[in-house]
């Protein structure tokens, strides 16, 4: 069995450790926000990381109203530009935490008078010793290039963060996440055994919206870096405004599709696609009625009380079956996950 | 020819109006703008318009130090959360002023205390009735379904909006741009011979840096849809981070490089292609003696004199032989690039 697909597995214990051991902290993190509350949230990342900054950017703005922008790294480490970020909060996201630029940027933005979080899987690192909160995900050492565990603990991170900013999240819903993780996982089976008419697939396109979007690219990243699939990432409008024109019969397109207030127009797409006759796989769960045949559907009832979206908790869920296709796909392409070619688990830029 | 063609060739005419028309409206906005700083920039678009926002981010940021984020229109659409914008400058571009989602994204910003701008190629259009501050791109009619002169007449309107939040930005400078565009357009027989190479391509990377990172995405955007080539957008950092594993031997990378505080990188990704045996082409301009043989060189000396970097006015001079080369390409491939498959020139979604 591949590193890559053991990691996978184990992402319902990290979730359940993470939560433990970081929620204590975050009272006071709440407490102090309540009385200084951030005008704004920039979140600098790369790779996996930044797939997750991306979920945290809605989750934060969705939940709190607080405006959230992804920084661009280079504005700061190649132009030197010093942003105005007195009373921002700026948080850096990195598995090893020794990414160059978003030190750099988190430095820069500890200089101009924000206050940092470090979200990183590693405690000795040089974000967790830079940031004013370091929010460590409990991981283990991740030895797969590819992240799995780490970006699932990134987007729990990103729930307790929402939450110390005043986000109305239930510490019970977070406790249920290892057990809806879990549900996903029980599809392994079935995803290998789908895996296998995509064997000669080379390119792809994945498509999310809002909370999920940032799974989308998750998993274009996934077949990029393990299939060498050339995957596209969308969102569902933004492959309207011009992409949708490459996408003719037999294009492989992937869905990541909850119930929720993004259906509508995810269902809509789909229909879209089904016109083209383009070959579609769309991940779901249990509770969506109206989801094509032939959809993955993850065995948990995701619905959610509460006046929250009830989307709001898929997306920890619903990235674990794309995980699994990719480190499955990977191997029935010859592939080996654990070593994709030319990449290092720590990648260095600037 | 194209009506897509055509209008690439109106470019230098479109900045030539836009730059007249508009700058004098600006001196009251950036007195304004001097009174009444805004701490934050969001900016909300679609599709090409989206790319020039992503232009927009970076120029802002480098050269007023106010950071930027580029909207998730879904936040407010359908997720109908209340993003708390007072004071922030939120600018909506939109090439007919008609995109559902971005209008309401401005609208929402508007009853949330935010100033608006809205950059749009109709004056008659509900962005322009809807925002504080109306620009207005001179382009005539846009016919072409692939923008092309409306997206460099939005760079041209980032340019003015930087100059009233009191960017270090010389008039003169822009008032060059039509002749470097020019300069730009003369290269046309010479891509039209190049893109021969490219007629059974279905797959490539676009790959830029900062100010030209939006660039990037355009031309990926354009071979997309008017060539239906997979082709996919990154940031030099990003492929790094994953994507350079999917590069193999005679794997088509495009990349927008032009000398100046992100040439060293772009250098380094260019030489790792090299080492790779992908196939590379490169734009550039003549100042850039580091080239590698075979780039396409844009023939005006682009070098800027003052404080700000020398790319600071390359991004629009260097998308124009994308857009050729796109334009061009879609004929070799027997393709009309005036009627993408399934596009309208309006794209309508939430």
């Amino acid at each position: 069995m591949s590193i890559m697909l053991r990691e996978i597995r184990e992402q319902p214990r990290v979730i359940e450790k993470t939560l433990q051991a970081e929620r204590k902290g975050l009272e006071k993190l709440r407490r102090q926000f309540e009385k200084n509350r951030p005008p704004m949230v920039v979140l600098a990342a790369r790779g996996t990381s930044d797939n997750a900054a991306q979920f945290g950017r809605y989750l934060i703005e969705i939940t709190t109203g607080i405006p959230v922008s992804l920084a661009a790294p280079s504005v700061t480490t190649l132009y030197r530009a010093p942003l105005k970020l007195e009373g921002a909060l700026v948080a850096a996201v990195s598995q090893s935490g020794e990414s160059t630029d978003t030190n750099v940027v988190l430095e820069a933005a500890k200089k101009a008078g924000a206050f940092t979080v470090g979200i990183t899987n590693e405690a000795t690192s040089t974000l967790a010793r830079l940031a004013d909160y370091p929010m460590l995900v409990r991981g283990g050492r991740e030895k797969s290039v590819a992240a799995t565990k780490t970006y699932t603990g990134q987007l729990l991170g990103f729930y307790l963060l929402a939450w110390a900013l005043g986000a109305d999240i239930k510490m019970e819903d977070l406790e249920r996440l290892p057990e809806w993780a879990e549900a996903a996982l029980s599809l392994e089976d079935e995803i290998g055994a789908r895996a296998e008419r995509y064997r000669f697939m080379e390119q792809a396109v994945v498509v999310g919206r809002g909370l999920n979007y940032a799974n989308a690219f998750e998993w274009a990243l996934k077949m990029m870096e393990t299939c060498y699939v050339v995957a596209e990432r969308f969102s569902q409008a933004d492959i309207l405004h011009g992409p949708i024109a490459m996408v003719g019969q037999n294009f492989p397109a992937f869905l990541v599709a909850p119930t929720g207030v993004t259906w509508p127009v995810m269902k809509e797409l789909a229909e879209r696609l089904a016109g083209l006759k383009a070959d579609t796989l769309m991940v779901t769960d249990e509770s969506n009625k109206m989801a094509p045949k032939g959809a993955i559907r993850i065995p948990a009832k995701l619905a959610q009380k509460g006046p929250l979206p009830e989307e709001l908790f898929t997306p920890i869920p619903y990235i674990i079956p794309a995980q699994m296709f990719a480190a499955k796909l990977a191997v029935l392409k010859g592939l080996d996950p654990d070593r994709p070619r030319g990449l290092n688990k720590v990648t260095m830029t600037l």
